[in-house]
């Protein structure tokens, strides 16, 4: 379908088209494009911006990367098809084990989004074989990879579900969300929720992690004075300030 | 994919679910998901329930719909996945006619979303064939039924584009939309603005509708006192108020 350059909403429109695209593919399911719309939605009120308390969040998840032995990022269709690039780069400069984990998991699913992820230049992308399983959450939905998502201490989940967010944070892991829902079961679960549109947020996660790379200190300050619960109180403020003005339409 | 009954958001998931397949059948488009989920998240704003404001504003559509000469109902794809039963039967009661209407159209789909409504009982439901132009949008836009929208006076529009409900405004009808966003251009474009989920709105519409049908006084009052700024501000408030409540989880 093409889309006029002069449609107000040209931009959104264009990447509602691309993840209908890759539906088509097998990469995104259509359910993930429920849960996109969501965050548009969510978005829409943030005012399509990175706030000043996600930007802190963005911050003190880079600096949490950076402290960890075993970081991981997981990736799903919706991560993948957003933002595979941003992901994979975020991922080299930590670095970070990249592990495909699915909502709607198929060996054919799987199959897809790894590809997909190689397509784009990762390398040891993991997903396609996964056995270690996670406790606290349904079979069909618990299997990791060993050397991924099993043995991290800290795991960053753009876009994830809160039955699997609440088993890693139960699992004993630091969990990194990113999430344009300050209310869903993630982001009150997580230990640091980057309220923040994804390729806006994996960029300036990106940013932080090769500005602190040699700077213990201000990760560690970071990290000792972040409130999640302050962060997001003031993301569904901001949201609130949104909602107050009246829009020019959406 | 089978849904636990356990989890937290078995209905959402089910409606999702079968809004999916009936993309897999084409009778919604890929990116109606999107759409869909953009309303799941204004509604969860809302409280998923309907608020006092939409409660009026669904009886000042239904005073409209029985004050009008030619009253039509437009459908697209997601109108009639989420409601096609209630939508016609809203039709029979008014009485109105039902014109399928898509944003992403082509005659397979028009085809199989009119046959959808008739394999649910529609009757004499228009959209096969658009002989006339609506002005001021672009124009494969534009189509739609000579009987049906174009010499209508009244005319519903359950989850409509912003383009068109602007152009429907131009061209002299009274807009009656159904919209869960406040901010969007539909919503401030249109005449009434039921800013509730379809399924809740529609049969509390046709409630309405049975009551005021020998009551001209009472809906010409209800039509007279409706204020839709007013309505969409106290939208926007009850969504405000969820925002600062701690959710348990989306």
């Amino acid at each position: 379908m093409e889309i006029s350059r002069d449609h107000p909403r040209y931009r959104s429109l264009v990447v509602r088209e691309r993840m209908s695209e890759l539906v088509r593919q097998g990469v995104v399911a259509p359910t993930g494009l429920i849960a996109h719309g969501r965050g548009e939605a969510f978005d829409y009120m943030l005012g399509e911006r990175t706030t000043g308390t996600a930007a802190n969040a963005e911050k003190t998840a880079a600096a949490w990367l950076l402290e960890a032995r075993r970081p991981v990022i997981t990736v799903n269709g919706n991560a993948a098809g957003l933002c595979a690039d941003g992901l994979l780069s975020l991922a080299r400069a930590v670095p970070a084990r990249v592990e495909v984990n699915l909502f709607h998991r198929s060996p054919e699913r799987v199959e897809k989004v790894v590809s997909y992820l190689e397509s784009r230049g990762g390398k040891d992308v993991l997903g396609r074989v996964q056995s270690s399983r996670l406790e606290g959450i349904a079979s069909d939905r618990a299997m990791c990879c060993t050397e991924g998502i099993y043995e991290a201490d800290v795991v960053l989940i753009p876009l994830e579900d809160g039955d699997r967010a609440g088993a890693l944070v139960k699992a004993g892991k630091t969990v990194l969300a990113i999430d344009l829902n300050p209310l869903s079961r993630t982001s009150l679960e997580s230990h640091v929720t980057v309220v923040d549109e994804l390729t806006r947020a994996v960029p300036s996660i990106e940013r932080t992690v090769l500005e602190l790379k040699d700077d213990a200190e201000e990760r560690k300050r970071l990290i000792a004075e972040f409130d999640n619960a302050e962060n997001l109180r003031l993301s569904r403020e901001a949201m609130c300030l949104r909602l107050k003005v009246q829009g020019s339409g959406f």
